[in-house]
């Protein structure tokens, strides 16, 4: 049933002669399929096909969108333990997970399709026409949103379902109006090609046009940019790495016309832990932190990769709690050798800057892309004097800062760049003393979260997820949750018009 | 009373070497204050305050902003007839444009101050907590928007109060909770300068912290980049032409950390008129359209630069009509030698292309800096295969496009660049048959009239300007409006968090 070829539109194509494997992550062995890259002409076909759809689907009833929105789940469903059994077989992660995932993911297309089956996600506002007013009439004038055109998805490594190829970008895209261009995530190919079969199912059997998906595989910096690149394309989403989305956003800011780049990428997540939280109950934050922190083997972009504390007679026994509980969890799989290597690489890296010390680190011999997890810690000053020790190592790593009071507590999280979220661990006598703590911590983050931990990112219209840069490229939107549709639209205003040619939701 | 110094928060200053003066266009003859170039140290000074300022400020109350948007219009006003002079002396523009243009910038403040005074506009949201959802339980969740910290706006030569120093861009940003750099227009700095003493008063007055608002004058690429490199600044408003907002999102795009730029730029703002109306009309319809061609010296974002027809009988008759009552309104001072020079030589390039024909063109002299108005012709053919002609001519010129039939008219409106706005003019007879022409328009535009003229741009909730690029570098936001406050503001999430500690808006 896997393919290794390309969807363009409802077809299948595979013309190119560059090809590449996935990676069976656990049995460090190529899995079978060998996918072809799409060539320059599939690529320009796809676009085409997409700028040509948009035509139609732009004016596609919110009940029709829902309807696709909702046969995109049930199809994905329908692939059953196949699918499952290609996730788990590509990512190294656990059924549960990829059972759990897939779970979500139908739960994000079928919000999308509660969202638009009515007008009130668009904000519809209406200003009467006042003729008889002086110095000048006011004429009649009402305001909704439009699909602002074709995009392009990138997928996450991290969430082959719930941030890939049918995950939010996409579901939100579809539901605002806006035809999609999936460039496959090159780490999970085989589960991509099969969540495409069923968006492509889905489109046909719900009547969207020719070309409101496609799915493409190759190299970002061949396939990836080419659609960056493309006059046709509108805007892009992407989940993924600092470096990766960056280039992206570079692309996108030096097009003639520079179009818009929803990144949502590297963020450590800062903890604020009190010493009273420490003093009182150290040893149960310690447990649910060393859980955290190697949730999913770290590799979460809401993985708390910074715990700040203020030191005291406590700090040492907390940090020593939290290392050997850390590593007390059995070493998990990562998802694929880059991200073992990258991880090897940025834990030395900053465990090799001065002031900076290891507690505790998985010693025992690990698999090849299982990971050590490790707690290093810092001084403040350190910390401060050493951009270098900032950054983010993705996987099971944690530093732990200690301040020396609140003043340099404060300083640290000021000089922190932007992040998705900032955790504050403290004990109800503290919050009359927290103000500043919060303060700091907002100007830095996303989403900020008392007593609990980063991960963990529910999906309701309360929810950001996305931050001041690099959390995210555009601080203003959030990848999960229903308001992520907001990426994919843009006001216009109906000046004057007669009630026949106004869109269905402003007429009166 | 102007100084020719640079307001560095509340301190005049002016310790550089390069000076400027403006230039009365009207007499074209120099304005005698030597206005004095901000140096680097006193750019830093102001982004330092404003940095500062902003810790307190993003903390002041709804109703506090209100009094300080308030105390600005009545500063305004207090400044009276030497503002008015001051205005018509540096922008050539007549006494009563003055007066309207001083009450539209008050009326701004003051709709402002009234959308601040309460939180609806934050579109604040709660989500409850559900301790006993299974398999999870779901935290209680609020989100808000949070001031995304100094930003720095860049006024507009055509509208010296209202998209200038103290016009929308700088009225939503300190509503949005954001202290404002204005960089002074070099046409109008001493208009500038006034209306700065203005908002100083009225920050001094209302206890607003000092560098909550900084004005400083100099070459936009002196004062003006080193402002929009500031790693200090987090936000750009920016009213003017293509070349210079595109340099400035070029700029703020190569950060190291990336800000958004708020960039209206240019727009030849499309009308399409059918042939129905010509027949039945076309003398009243070239009457008001040559008002709203020579309109302020056809000096408006929103002047009427295109006009597509569909070429019948009555076609040749309508195009000389428009241009004989074009040309019949008598020349207008433009604003400034360099405007004039611009005219001139865009006027002349669209002119000098293939096909292109004057129909009619203002040939007795006009003074200096006053503008000949001009109405040019070309055929739907000609203007397709060209897109120099496409570019847009600041001032009172308008080009009349004839298709020679409704395809073509199509296809051009799909080939234009993306427009603040786009009209129709038809009679009720067309309105079954114009489904194609709207569903083109809209996808190029950010506001669509029927029946009217696009200059005149009301303030009101339900008013978008703003459109696809080059109309704006982001097509999402209005720099008109109450939804202007938005593109200062970032949403924020705030989880399980202890009343004590929330925003006002997100306690219960």
């Amino acid at each position: 049933m896997i393919t290794g070829k390309n969807y363009i539109g409802n077809k299948l194509s595979a013309t190119g002669n560059y090809s590449f494997k996935t990676i069976n992550p656990k049995l460090n062995t190529e899995n079978p399929t060998a996918f072809v890259e799409a060539t320059p002409e599939e690529i320009e076909e796809a676009t085409q096909l997409a700028a040509t759809a948009f035509k139609t689907f732009r004016n596609v009833s919110g009940e029709d969108k829902a309807k696709f929105l909702n046969a995109i789940a049930d199809e994905i469903l329908a692939l059953d333990q196949e699918l499952i059994d290609v996730y788990t077989t590509e990512s190294g992660l656990p059924e549960g997970r990829a059972i759990g995932e897939r779970g979500r993911t139908v739960m994000q297309l079928k919000s999308f399709a509660n969202l638009v089956a009515n007008e009130d996600w668009k904000g519809n506002t209406f200003d009467a026409a006042m003729p008889d007013r002086q110095p000048l009439p006011k004429d009649d004038l009402r305001k909704t949103v439009i699909p602002i055109g074709p995009v392009v998805v990138f997928g996450a490594s991290n969430f082959p379902f719930a941030f890939s190829t049918a995950g939010g970008d996409t579901a939100s895209a579809l539901a605002a109006g806006c035809p999609v261009i999936v460039k496959a995530h090159e780490m999970h190919a085989a589960t991509s090609e099969l969540v495409a079969s069923a968006i492509i199912k889905a489109a046909e059997k719900t009547g969207m046009p020719n070309g409101v998906f496609s799915h493409l595989s190759g190299r970002g910096t061949v396939v990836g940019s080419a659609l960056v690149n493309h006059p046709k394309i509108k805007g892009v989403g992407f989940t993924g790495s600092i470096g990766a989305g960056r280039a992206i956003f570079n692309l996108a800011s030096q097009r003639e016309e520079p179009i818009p780049v929803y990144a949502e990428m590297g963020s450590i997540n800062p903890v604020v832990i009190t010493p009273n939280a420490i003093a009182n109950r150290g040893e149960a934050i310690a447990t649910n932190y060393a859980g955290s922190i190697t949730l999913g083997t770290g590799q979460f972009c809401t993985n708390p990769g910074l715990i700040l504390t203020i030191e005291d007679e406590n700090t040492p026994d907390f940090i020593t709690a939290l290392a050997e509980k850390t590593v007390a969890i059995d070493a998990q799989c990562m998802l694929h050798p880059n991200i073992k290597a990258g991880f090897v690489k940025n834990s030395d890296s900053v465990t090799a800057q001065g002031g900076v010390s290891t507690v505790a680190k998985i010693t025992s011999d690990v698999a090849d892309n299982f990971a050590a997890s490790q707690i290093a810690t810092v001084s403040g000053a350190d910390f401060l004097a050493n951009p270098k020790i900032h950054q983010e190592v993705f996987g099971p790593f944690s530093l732990v800062v200690t301040s020396k009071d609140e003043a340099e507590l404060i300083e640290i999280i000021e000089a922190l760049e932007g992040q998705l979220t900032g955790t504050i661990i403290a004990e109800d006598n503290d919050i009359a003393n927290l103000s500043e703590v919060v303060e700091a911590l907002t100007n830095r983050v996303g989403r900020i979260i008392f007593n609990g931990v980063p991960t963990g990112v529910e999906v309701c219209p309360s929810m950001h997820h996305g931050g001041p840069y690099p959390a995210s490229t555009n601080a203003k939107y959030t990848s999960v949750g229903t308001d992520a549709i907001q990426r994919w639209v843009r006001p216009i205003s109906y000046q004057s018009f007669p009630s026949e040619l106004l869109p269905k939701g402003l007429q009166k």
